[in-house]
């Protein structure tokens, strides 16, 4: 989790629907940020909200406003997020991969507010007034806009996103099978496969080859190399004494 | 966007909430994603969802099918998601900011099924079977599970990422204040000061090199250089004519 997240304040300004402020509290509670305002909601029963799965507490603990300026005053840097791009825009607009590193860097020294707008405007020019500059989520021409809480989900995981975890993980390294246990499915596999009349005599050298080569591209796990040699043994069982 | 997009497969396997499969299907063509696989679906009217906001043509084009087999079938590298971290996995977890890298990876070469579970229990062990190893998106131990939509955008947005875009945008550069424009404003500033009576006279240097050394931590952009000027000079015209 971030560090300093409980210095983020995410700010939704005039949302019609109430399921999308639980559906934010959600997401915010997924990763980790706590402190919701919410400036002059349509539905003022919000809080009950059914969306908020597991994120009743932080709903309830919500901020209510009823200007901008009030929720975002304590604030050393306001950012507000947008879908537009076109528009006479009189702020710095940046991507939100971009954004998210300076507001992760802001967050280290105070609170930070990232304001969500309407589901059908956005945010108002009013509204961006209050911003420092304005950051959008990088979706495609034809279909800019998307779902507020889907947006606040997005916006969040950037912001918790963790570039070293861009590496294998270790959480589940399996060992891998040694040359040994290769060898020996090889050997099961190989006696299984001549006495079915698999292997033409003539071709013997060339065909073991084969299926030695075809073994290790397999890259079993122990695990594995174990369950295979257990199959073979069984069916190479049955053959003989089909004999 | 990313390239081969068209190579990715989104499956949503035993979805309950249509609403859901409408979100994921806004969220899949925010993000240039369009082709979408559902496996039996709890309610058969999904393709009316409301929640599909501008993505009626995804969701008309979804193919259904009755088994993950099926769904899956044309694809080389099947990816199923969870919440879940300490569940006895059969199969390799990775955090999402490796797991989406792989994946890209091998869009590149062929299709790719990307599966998401149930909302209350994900996927089954059998959906599980079908999987070459699974990724979890970096939610908190406290509350790990995602709303379903939620999780669809925020996998889909690892995946367009673009890291070269975590560097300042230049898709709004304002143009900087040049020095001359910054000493303009200076020069009459520090005459409004000192008309006002606001500079001790024996401290005048001192005073000088704050308010020039201030001005140059503004760094203002041109236009709002010329903003200060006039404002500026339209209140020293003011104190000049008071006195």
């Amino acid at each position: 989790m971030l560090e300093r997240a409980d210095h983020l304040r995410v700010v939704l300004v005039g949302t019609s629907n109430p399921l999308n402020i639980g559906a934010a509290a959600r997401a915010m509670s997924n990763f980790g940020f706590l402190h919701l305002r919410v400036v002059n909601p349509y539905e003022v029963a919000f809080r009950e909200a059914r969306s908020a799965v597991g994120a009743a507490p932080l709903l309830a603990n919500a901020e209510e406003h009823k200007y901008v300026a009030d929720a975002v005053a304590d604030c050393t840097l306001v950012v507000g997020t947008t879908a537009v791009r076109h528009r006479e825009l009189h702020h710095p607009l940046h991507r939100l991969e971009y954004g998210a590193r300076v507001i992760r860097k802001e967050l280290a020294r105070g609170p930070v507010a990232l304001l969500f707008g309407t589901e059908k405007t956005g945010l108002s020019n009013d509204d961006l007034s209050h911003c420092h500059w304005l950051m959008r989520i990088p979706t495609r021409e034809q279909h800019i806009s998307m779902n507020l809480g889907q947006a606040v989900a997005v916006c969040l995981y950037e912001l918790v996103r963790d570039a070293r975890s861009a590496k294998p993980s270790s959480e589940k390294i399996e060992k891998r099978a040694s040359a040994d246990d290769v060898e020996r499915i090889s050997a099961v596999l190989l006696e299984a496969l001549h006495r079915s009349g698999y292997v033409n005599p003539i071709a013997i050298a060339s065909t073991e080859e084969r299926v030695r080569r075809m073994l290790r591209r397999l890259n079993l796990s122990s695990k594995d190399a174990e369950l295979w040699t257990g199959m073979l043994r069984q069916m190479l069982w049955k053959i003989r004494t089909k004999q």
